[in-house]
């Protein structure tokens, strides 16, 4: 570690110190992190709660690659010992990625039938961890003995809830999207009308026509009564036998306190929100830093036909890449960090979707005017040239990412600012119970207030019969006197 | 007007003058307001907006009691004339509290049959109020050539989405509620899950029993189709005859770039809302003023019994009172802005609710372990001194209200800030569409997709009547082959 580093991390134990005896306002977060991606989003909230003088434990198996060892990082990471190698679990997540961009291009259940086999066998991998975690009564007592005062974890992957019940602290969900928008129905309990809020993978947008809305409609049904996210069963035997009584993966995921979704409505069509769902979307945006003046991101043997102008590096920051003054347009592959990073600079889009939400998020872009999407597969070179031209000098896809730009940048508060208040709030009040709805307590049949329906067809079926019985057995009264009379 | 109210008018005036010559985003805001306790709360905005170096105006009608000629006012009044006297206006005013205090003793739908007529019959005062502002052609052209930024209404005032309309002005709402949350269903679209979200005038909480929500399902029933909060028929044909063509109130209102709700989760129970829609309860609460030591809010003849250290005023400052560090209850008749500066002080209550969404209010205090609810027309002196003994001396009513005044205190940011940051986005982006659900595009039937269940419903059956069909004609061919063959 160079000297600049250290300067850095003992100014960062400093703060903590300053924090813990002065204003007693900081706190222990432990995080139950996602890797990949998500990582990259959970970094920004965990940098900024470290700079704010709290205390983050990040747990990680030892097959994990979250840590780049060429930067400091403040916060603590507790590794825990799993039987999966680092090479395991890389090749794993490259099958994941390969096999999804080949179903993409498949009849859309042929698709949804690939990604329910890689999640089977995913939700396998990750009981295996989350077993081995569980059952490490070291790390557990360790855990135990440190008192944290929030769980953080990204709700895409499991076991976040079940640390939680088991230390006994609060939780808190960081979380894009899942398929379907299983896990924010059965556990956060948010709607999504299937009239207007397009599922989540389906391609649409909040604009349907007839037809589309009928295609949503078919989509919700099977992602609500066919589509599992993980093996539910297996899970929630699992968790009834860790927690000692009898309980669900959707119950324990539904106590979170407070659910921060990466998205806002400069990128997401508006829909239904609860007081205990914040929306924070670009949160890991931030102005760029200057460049290099040329520069191309390239891993492999340096070609033999690169022009002397152009510099290949291994990595380079895309933030500071998109903000660039110059930069004028952006190919990308939708992924959400990436587009929220267009959208914060302002730089339209030519999207070459590849799998998973991007397809989706590229939709989202397009029918905000703010990208034009291209097929890979299909594209010639000069369908990107069209694409590249028209996003540069057609000033209708300028005009629309700067109007994206400006609804992300103008809001009451940064969402980076926001994530971290509710993250605090949850930690100074031991949860936030205030903001949780009530339907968390009811059965989904009688959230849709089906038993009350039930009975009051039934009390009018009832009084329906029993006035139709009476009328009948007047009018056979009175027609058997009049008979009578008649005889008589 | 003395100096130092002249003083205190000059200093805003400059204050306008610096913000339209220096960062030019200051706007023009057109207030279209309401009277009593509604006017209140809206003024704190307005005062808000003014001190920003926003320009008001408000429209009053000439019947208006709007203005304290005792306290200069640093926003504009437009004043219309109409039929109606001051005099007029106040004694339907007091009718209307009269009656509905009666009713309120009422069998509940005898109760809101009364409040219908009640409605009624201020409906078409409204509609003479605004008919007599849209037909003044002078205040008309005056207005239209104000060119304001924003139209700001209280949305249970008829006539603020007309002037909107005509102006082609956007417009925010101010709304505490409406009878059965019509207005936040039809024009917000806001949804009410009938499951856990009592409706307003029920007295349910959001933790109901079976029996509670079969009550609840049946006000939802009973307001959803059969309460009018205005003559909407005549109203809807009178705005469309002012704008020229086809139109309704609720299509109007639903053009609202934002509703500002006057609630939150201190004092609501948690509920859907969406990106549109801000909770901002509290938005008038601050910090007390220091009082004189005793003193009486008395209006009449000082009684003759009356102690020497009891002072009388005519009118007490409420915010200050409760703010007081020696207060240590407060006797509410349940408005909805007293109990918010007894939340914002942390002062627990005994509510004596009257009439409209008092009784609806106190029922959340008492939900929330912060109030004992007494009947005014029943109790005791002894109730009420052992209902005050109660809330002073056991500590879990004032536990419970200060947790519910951390709550207040502690928001991302403050309510009349973030009222402020979204009317000031209105005016700067010349409204907020990003934020506004698609489903304002859709009719009701297709909002609860009754057309997509319909034709799905429509496939299945046609495809089991024609397998079913097909099935048989099976069936009887190999039958009659069985019977030709039985033959031969």
């Amino acid at each position: 570690m160079n000297k600049m580093s250290m300067k850095w991390l003992l100014l960062l134990q400093l703060l903590q110190l300053t924090c813990y005896f002065s204003s007693g306002n900081c706190g222990k977060v432990l995080v139950w992190p996602v890797e990949f991606s998500h990582w990259m989003n959970m970094k920004t909230i965990l940098d900024e709660l470290v700079m704010r003088g709290h205390e983050v434990t990040v747990l990680q198996s030892s097959a994990s690659t979250l840590i780049d060892p060429n930067k400091p990082l403040a916060m603590k990471f507790e590794t825990f010992p799993v039987s999966l190698t680092k090479d395991d679990f890389q090749t794993l997540a490259k099958i994941l990625i390969e096999t999804w961009m080949l179903a993409v291009k498949d009849f859309f259940w042929i698709h949804l039938s690939t990604i329910q086999s890689l999640f089977d066998e995913f939700s396998d991998i990750g009981m295996k961890i989350c077993s081995e975690v569980v059952s490490n009564k070291k790390l557990m007592t360790k855990l135990q003995e440190s008192r944290f005062d929030v769980v953080l974890a990204d709700a895409v992957g499991p076991c976040g809830e079940l640390l939680a019940e088991i230390l006994k602290v609060p939780l808190v969900y960081s979380l894009y999207f899942s398929p379907g928008y299983l896990v924010e129905k059965r556990s956060a309990r948010l709607s999504f009308p299937p009239s207007y809020v397009p599922v989540m993978l389906s391609e649409l947008s909040d604009h349907m026509t007839f037809m589309e809305r009928v295609k949503n409609m078919i989509y919700v049904l099977y992602f609500d009564y066919w589509f599992q996210l993980y093996d539910e069963k297996k899970w929630n035997q699992f968790y009834s036998e860790v927690v000692g009584r009898p309980t669900t993966m959707a119950e324990l995921m539904g106590k979170a306190e407070m659910w921060l979704i990466r998205n806002y409505w400069d990128f997401s069509f508006p829909r239904p929100r609860l007081p205990n769902v914040e929306f924070v979307g670009g949160l890991h945006c931030k102005p760029a830093k200057p460049l290099p003046k040329v520069l191309w991101r390239y891993d492999g043997k340096k070609p033999d036909a690169l022009g002397p102008n152009t510099w290949l590096f291994k990595w380079i920051p895309q933030n500071d890449l998109l903000g660039h003054p110059k930069t004028k347009a952006f190919i990308t592959h939708g992924g959400s960090n990436g587009i929220y990073e267009a959208i914060y600079h302002g730089i339209p889009m030519v999207g070459l979707p590849l799998f998973a939400d991007q397809p989706h998020n590229i939709v989202h872009m397009t029918a905000k005017g703010a990208a034009i999407r291209l097929d890979l597969e299909t594209m010639s070179t000069e369908d990107l040239l069209n694409a590249l031209k028209e996003v540069i000098n057609n000033p209708f896809y300028k005009e629309n990412i700067m109007r994206l730009s400006a609804i992300q940048h103008d809001q009451p508060m940064k969402p980076l600012d926001r994530a971290i208040f509710w993250i605090e709030f949850v930690m100074r009040h031991k949860g936030a119970k205030h903001l949780r709805p009530a339907s968390h307590n009811l059965t989904w049949f009688q959230y849709h207030s089906l038993d009350v329906i039930g009975f009051l067809l039934a009390c009018v079926t009832t009084v329906v019969f029993v006035i139709t019985k009476c009328c009948l057995f007047c009018c056979r009264k009175f027609a058997s006197i009049g008979k009578k009379r008649k005889r008589d």
